[in-house]
């Protein structure tokens, strides 16, 4: 092209998914020994049937096929507000809910209404790739906070509070992990909050993988607090937990201030979530809570079908972390990049994973995988290739 | 709240429909005499029932629930390239094809992969205010191209010329245009291509009424530079064509290398565009040309009679120019500010019109009317009621 592009945009790095995928692409496999595609995370099973159902009324409406508000529905934005007040308690409102056409789009909103060209925005690593591409593509710096495999991987408020300086606008968290599945128990998220008030800076909480937390772990008590407001914006998927992630809706909680300076952004950047896409949240969460509840407990026994394939021998790769839908592994090829070993794992043993390094420096050392898109009875095949692969 | 918004994002004015809207909200109208929405355009028919029928069979299937690649459904990019190929002619192949949540999307990942803060973007006024709302939140500078109502609003390349400075980045048109209706005539669009190429900016062209474009109107020639790629980027939106507004889809057609920048931004602002609204996209292209050109007939029929109330007496309003959706008028009342003028024509006369003030800098005398959201029979109810507030 004879134009120019904008220099922060051409900086960033390539969509890391699709550049793994290109490593098989066109490559046929035999039926009994087929890819085991672990490197994007993406339900292994089709929405609800009554959704479907529900969706294929909605299509015929003229109704369906109108502009949206910016920030959504209401009756979405209402069921939204109680159904995080009812798991987290708190005073959440319709007016501090904005629909987004995914949880990409809520923290590009959000990080985009908090920083701009110059500024700072603590990322702890190993970060979601898309995190770090979309603040490269704001030319905001990323501050990394240091990845703790000494504590499971979740990060330390006490790193964090070192790195906050006079440009830094936001700290993002991640719980549970995308990609070390760790999960930030709530008196550290606590710890973390009350660092960014002090400092007056946003905590960006993403949320994407909240429905996969074990019943009985305890959730964070965040917006107990009157003032959440002031310094919490929580971003959230219905892709995960409802199978929806090829419709794009999502959410951002926040101050109602917030959400205001965030819909001018909705408003030029998409209009307003596809309406389509927001029935069928709303018909998650008025319908299918259980449901999801269920594939959240299938999740976990492929978790405990993960767990035990580490347990049984000797791997050679080490299990660092896991949750929700991710496993964060050791790789025992030392001095090899991350990346040629996925590539070979890919292409020799037909295992698909991402190479640390997406998620950032210093990761050479570990893969991602997505191992939740595959049946529990299936997950010894992880294992076998694993080993075959050392 | 006590962390600080972006300074550039706070400085963007209010989305100016909403704002609209606000003046009538919760207001009802005697039956004889309901609201005329002006404000908006918006199909005032549902799609297609064959679209509608063929949406319902897609949302049972597990794939429409499902990621896409980033720039779209292989089948879509095709028929997109090959469409606008055989309205245009010249060469287009899939690979100049990324499919968006609709154009405003493919506006924001377009002009954010071509300037960054402190860069310039020339934009010709009245502008279509989610263009100047974008750049603003951007931190890019706007530089406007007059207004040239004695060119019938078409804007001039010989002011172009003396806009473009070592800032500028590209300057955008938008043809059929928001708000003006006014159509740039080819051998005009052609004089701003050479502009463009002549200082290595990009042109990007705004194409969302294209398909309301008289069928005996030529089409531009751009497309059919063989190095068309070096400087053209049009934008386009199913939008209207199909009223498929709520699906949000659209698309961004450029050079290869530029389409690879902007799914990098795609990636990391939406993964990809609703499947479902992708599938709505193809089977409008694959089946409802003809449709579409009923409704634009239908959509000439409104212009006609809204000519026609024009014509037939002393309005007090003046028709400075229309075309596909919109008039954009001036209104009698000098000295007036056009919120003012808008805001009792909503309230004291029913009539939703926007100031011209959104639409920039210079427009306190105009208002636009989207005056294809009603039906010809019914115009003559907008020349009543105009007639009425003088
Ligand atoms: C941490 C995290 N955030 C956001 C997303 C994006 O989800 P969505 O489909 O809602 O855009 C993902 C998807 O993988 C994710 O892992
Ligand atoms: C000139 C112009 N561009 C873009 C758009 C946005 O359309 P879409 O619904 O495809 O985002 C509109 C809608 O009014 C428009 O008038």
């Amino acid at each position: 092209m004879s134009y120019a592009a904008n220099p922060d945009v051409v900086s960033v790095v390539e969509p890391p998914i699709a550049e793994a995928k290109g490593w098989v692409a066109g490559r046929t496999w035999p039926a009994h020994r087929p890819l085991l595609d672990l490197c994007q995370a993406v339900p292994s099973y089709p929405p609800a049937e009554a959704l479907r159902e529900h969706l294929a009324e909605r299509v015929k409406l003229f109704e369906t096929a109108q502009y949206t508000a910016i920030t959504g529905i209401a009756p979405l934005r209402t069921a939204l507000a109680g159904h995080m007040a009812g798991v987290y308690g708190g005073t959440i409102g319709a007016e501090n809910v904005l629909v987004t056409a995914g949880c990409n789009q809520a923290y590009s909103l959000a990080l985009m209404a908090l920083a701009r060209r110059g500024d700072e925005v603590i990322l702890p690593l190993p970060y979601y790739f898309n995190h770090q591409m979309w603040l490269d593509a704001l030319g905001v710096t990323a501050v990394h906070l240091p990845f703790r495999p000494d504590r499971g991987g979740v990060p330390d408020p006490a790193d964090a509070a070192r790195l906050i300086g006079p440009n830094t606008k936001a700290l993002v968290l991640v719980t549970p992990n995308n990609p070390t599945g760790a999960v930030i128990p709530p008196a550290v998220l606590a710890q973390f909050r009350d660092l960014c008030a002090e400092y007056s800076i946003a905590l960006v909480l993403d949320e994407t993988y909240k429905d996969f937390l074990d019943p009985g772990e305890p959730r964070h008590d965040l917006f107990r607090d009157p003032a959440w407001g002031d310094t919490v914006i929580q971003l959230y998927s219905f892709s995960k937990a409802f199978s929806l992630t090829g419709y794009r809706v999502g959410s951002i909680v926040a101050g109602a201030k917030f959400v205001e300076q965030v819909a001018k952004l909705m408003d030029t950047i998409s209009i307003c979530t596809s309406r389509i896409a927001q029935d069928g949240a709303l018909y998650a969460l008025q319908h299918l809570l259980p449901w999801a509840d269920g594939k959240r407990a299938m999740m976990a026994g492929r978790r405990e079908a993960l767990l035990e394939v580490f347990a049984s021998g000797n791997l050679g790769f080490e299990l660092v972390s896991t949750g929700a839908y991710f496993a964060y592994l050791r790789h025992p090829f030392v001095g090899e990049t991350a990346a040629a070993v996925a590539k070979r794992l890919a292409q020799e043993h037909g295992v698909l994973a991402l190479p640390g390094t997406v998620f950032g420096p210093g990761q050479d050392d570990y893969l991602r995988l997505a191992f939740a898109n595959l049946e529990a009875e299936r997950m010894g095949e992880v294992g076998d290739r694993l080993r075959g692969a050392v």
